[in-house]
């Protein structure tokens, strides 16, 4: 018998050593500060084995992933967010600072590991301080199994990621936004597609030298993709922008939606996707117009009057045979105008699961939480609130602290579940100066079913609401529906989309509008909930959820070392 | 017996209670990012409660020293070395990263706990990448304890220290150093007395905006000092330069030097005195000149040319009841000049013990170790080495990796004990591209005498051989003597001062030339031994020195977290 059992072992160790290798995807990463001109003025970034973006990680679903990331960014840390993966069973790789990890310091290599479970387009970033804005990040494509096939056909798969980018430092800006007064960091200077961008140095004021800012710099010229005639193209477009509400065109072509942060889209036509910071998503692109010549691809910023400070990024669709530097005999075509929000609204709504591959969502929830979204003043500094609280990240990570009983390291009085919904005025000027900042948590039941009710407002300054794109960590939501104005608890939510609801990891809520979705509390860990814009987390604007806690394996000594955890030494 | 003893030891704790609480001096630093203009440049500082240079600590001999350090650096570590402090039982407070603790994270409080075991003047500054340059530093002020007194009088005490400055951070000059082709930090673009210069904003170019570069900015009006006429002055100047040697002096009056580095010096009589990153000295000065008047006080650059690229420093001297901000009717004088090297190592051969106050070295010592101070290219970068080893900083503390028996952490090969003398032409150019790095240090037997001979030699242009300041930590050392050219093993021994040397911390090699010092390893623990300037320490210049490792006492877990200590740590 033991024999038979040794046999039946070795067969099986044959058969399976191809699938296993083709299973694990190895990485090996190095960070460095390297002077680059993205958009031709140079400056630090962080660079990932000399590049930013950095690699596109390329799976197939139930792959597990495997980033060796060694720091050398000199005396900075740094942390990478897998940004959609829910890491079911590894919450600590997360890649969250304060929730799920201490930071990587200088000289470390920390060694991530995961299941990619589903297929999909998603992002990887840093996830410290502003540290995403220096130029961490990067996509992860997952494709589906072999053998398997998507419900929309293509020939080529591009990944595509949109950000903003400013000559400040994420330590400058970061000061600023703390500072009394405050600094606001501004309009960014330029736009990014794919990390290539154009800041116009000849205006520069004052002037800059050449070896600053120089538009000749092939380290800047416009990012190109090549595409044949007569073929679909993927286009896997993501936002990773610091601030900038974004809308991505390509000139005389339109765009099928047909995917959404990893979940398929009923498909729908657009000129113009409007992409939010921490969305993905995929559009079929024909390339089914005159081949003699090559189209512009262009970016740019909505929902914020920018259109004096910050041009339009540019990139070339170029048309083989066609050289991919010439460029397009027309002017690059403007997108929507900024203040548009009613186009943007429905382009929100019209995102629905796609017939045949609907998850449906529990009929009802456990938990409602409402979270008013306010700036406010704290202690003289300019903050962003939910429910009058003003996040801080705490310095011992949530999940070791609660897996070790270290519950004096943040705030064990649970956060507000809701506002003064008859007496909050959502458009007048915010003026509540009882703001507080707090790190506590909001504690859910695991397996439970919670809806989350982002409630929109005006901000400090009259006749003004933003548009805030939020993120959930370890999740995928079930998006239940926006609406203009104030949410009505009673009314609202006879008008769910409990059909076809699209799943999503990150979703805008409008300016004065509200958006509800609903998800199962079942993957335990602990996990932020922010809004996306950088800025905006760095003032405040988050909470953390945990659930099943008891239900988290042992934790790996990697992430431990910062906070009350050095006192977790062995004797 | 036992209850006479109860009663002494209760009588002995009612007479110690009003001296051990003078006895302790307790300091609560924040440390953060924050624009600031020294020099008129607005640029991001880091600040201690405020201030840089931060708050000058004062103590009496054998008082113990706490400062609660809050890291509030954004993403970026930090370490406080306390220089001149010899740490003796506490080597694990000497603040310096990689040798003795790990980082100090963004968001911890690390608490620094040391006696002051003599009095004299300290310093205090990061010891992590080439954040010193940032402007985390400041002065220690030891003096006697009640009842005794210094063997020179004076009226009145001033910390002043000197610092060159960079607008570029060190984040952007680390990684030209660290470039290929590499990228040099080039000279200071002004000199601080006391953290005030002035660089000239209209001249910039390209020009600079009101808002980043103002000379009518209070901020950056420069240092006055207030006197009062026919009074003596103990000035405590100091050199914390990045890059730097610098001359000092003070118009139309002669400085008497008295101490160096925390030891009593036989007094003599400068018109300017020469000092290089790293050391301290007191000066007397009367304040026996025209009262109707102030007076400049002036820094400039020696031993590099920089006469073009870096303005002298100034300061006023501001002789009551003048107003303090009232130019002195003069030009400010100009110091020597910058290739004088003869008068430089005329002013380090004169520094000798004062009578009466001799600490007589060991006749003879255990152990030679000369090290060569060559620059070299490794791997295409540029670096200095000594003996042909250039050295890179470990990420897992020595200290703990020691005492934890982590020895895998570091290189276990003994760094060479000198270099091939009988060949080695140190006035020709550095060609050996031999040069390897190496994390190794040297292993030094308790209680042992050691000999340390600094041989300078040619660099890798032609004809240039630069001063370096070495500072060693943990102890101070006797200076045997400095010679020109390359010292003699056989000879230059006999030529030994071992009368009346002074006791350092840190001390030049002129270039071209030799200095020799002697040491007790009698400091249990892992000890840095480096060229003070940041950048020539960044690109490898330095070595480590470990004695009674055995001997060391519990560590503290608030060093541990970083490399291989996370190990030590559960779960």
């Amino acid at each position: 018998m033991m024999k038979f059992l040794a046999l039946c072992f070795f067969v099986i160790s044959l058969i399976s050593i191809p699938i296993a290798e083709a299973r694990i995807r190895h990485y090996k990463w190095e960070l460095k500060y390297e002077y680059k001109s993205p958009d031709c003025y140079k400056k630090l970034v962080i660079t990932i084995n000399g590049r930013t973006p950095g690699p596109t990680i390329l799976a197939q679903q139930n792959d597990t992933v495997i980033v060796e990331v060694k720091n050398s960014l000199l005396t900075a840390n740094t942390a990478i967010h897998w940004h959609g993966i829910r890491q079911i069973g590894t919450p600590w790789f997360d890649g969250t600072e304060g929730f799920t990890q201490c930071p990587i310091l200088p000289g470390d290599t920390f060694v991530y590991k995961f299941v990619v479970d589903r297929p999909g387009t998603y992002l990887y970033h840093a996830h410290y301080g502003m540290q995403r804005e220096e130029g961490l990040f990067g996509s992860i494509r997952v494709a589906l199994p072999d053998g398997e096939s998507e419900p929309f056909a293509y020939n080529y798969d591009r990944s595509i990621i949109l950000t903003d980018w400013y000559h400040k430092s994420s330590f400058e800006q970061a000061v600023g936004l703390s500072s009394i007064p405050f600094q606001w960091v501004g309009e960014p200077q330029s736009l990014l597609i794919q990390g290539k961008g154009r800041f116009n140095c000849s205006a520069a004021n004052p002037p800059m030298k050449a070896d600053v800012c120089n538009n000749t710099n092939p380290e800047c010229s416009l990012y190109s993709t090549t595409v044949v005639p007569g073929k679909t193209y993927r286009l896997r477009i993501s936002s990773l922008t610091a601030l900038s509400a974004l809308s991505f065109q390509i000139e005389g072509h339109n765009m099928t939606v047909v995917e959404a942060d990893g979940h398929y889209v009923e498909p729908f036509v657009v000129k113009n996707l409007f992409i939010y910071s921490g969305e993905t998503y995929s559009v079929l692109l024909y390339t089914d117009q005159d081949p003699a010549r090559n189209y512009w691809v262009t970016t740019n910023l909505v929902s914020r009057n920018a259109t004096a400070t910050t041009p339009p990024g540019l990139a070339v669709l170029n048309y083989y045979p066609n050289h991919p530097r010439r460029s397009p005999p027309t002017i690059p075509p403007s997108g929507p105008m900024w203040n548009d929000v009613d186009s943007r609204f429905n382009q929100s709504v019209a995102i629905r699961a796609r017939k045949g591959h609907v998850y449906s969502p529990p009929a009802t929830s456990d938990r409602v939480i409402v979270l008013l979204n306010t700036q406010n003043r704290v202690n003289g500094k300019t903050r962003w609130s939910v429910n009058n609280v003003s996040y801080d990240i705490p310095h011992t990570p949530y999940l070791i602290a609660l897996k070790e009983n270290l519950l004096h390291t943040f705030s064990q009085t649970p956060p507000p579940e809701g506002y003064d919904f008859a007496n909050y005025d959502i458009y007048v000027n915010q003026s509540n100066t009882n703001a507080t900042t707090s790190d506590a948590i909001y504690r859910l039941q695991l397996n439970s079913t919670v809806d989350i009710v982002l409630q929109n407002a005006n901000m400090i300054n009259p006749k003004n609401s933003e548009t805030h794109p939020w993120h959930l960590h370890g999740h995928d939501f079930w998006v239940l529906g926006y609406g203009k104005g104030k949410f009505d608890p009673i009314n609202d939510p006879k008008k769910y989309n409990l059909v076809d609801p699209i799943m999503k990891n990150t979703v805008p809520v409008h300016p004065y509008g509200w958006t509800a979705f609903r998800f199962k509390a079942d993957n335990p860990g602990v996990w932020a909930f922010h809004c996306h814009i950088e800025s905006h987390f760095f003032m405040g604007m988050g909470v953390a959820f945990e659930e099943g806690i008891e239900r988290v394996g042992k934790l790996p000594s990697s992430i431990v070392g910062c906070g009350e955890t050095k006192h977790l030494l062995k004797p």
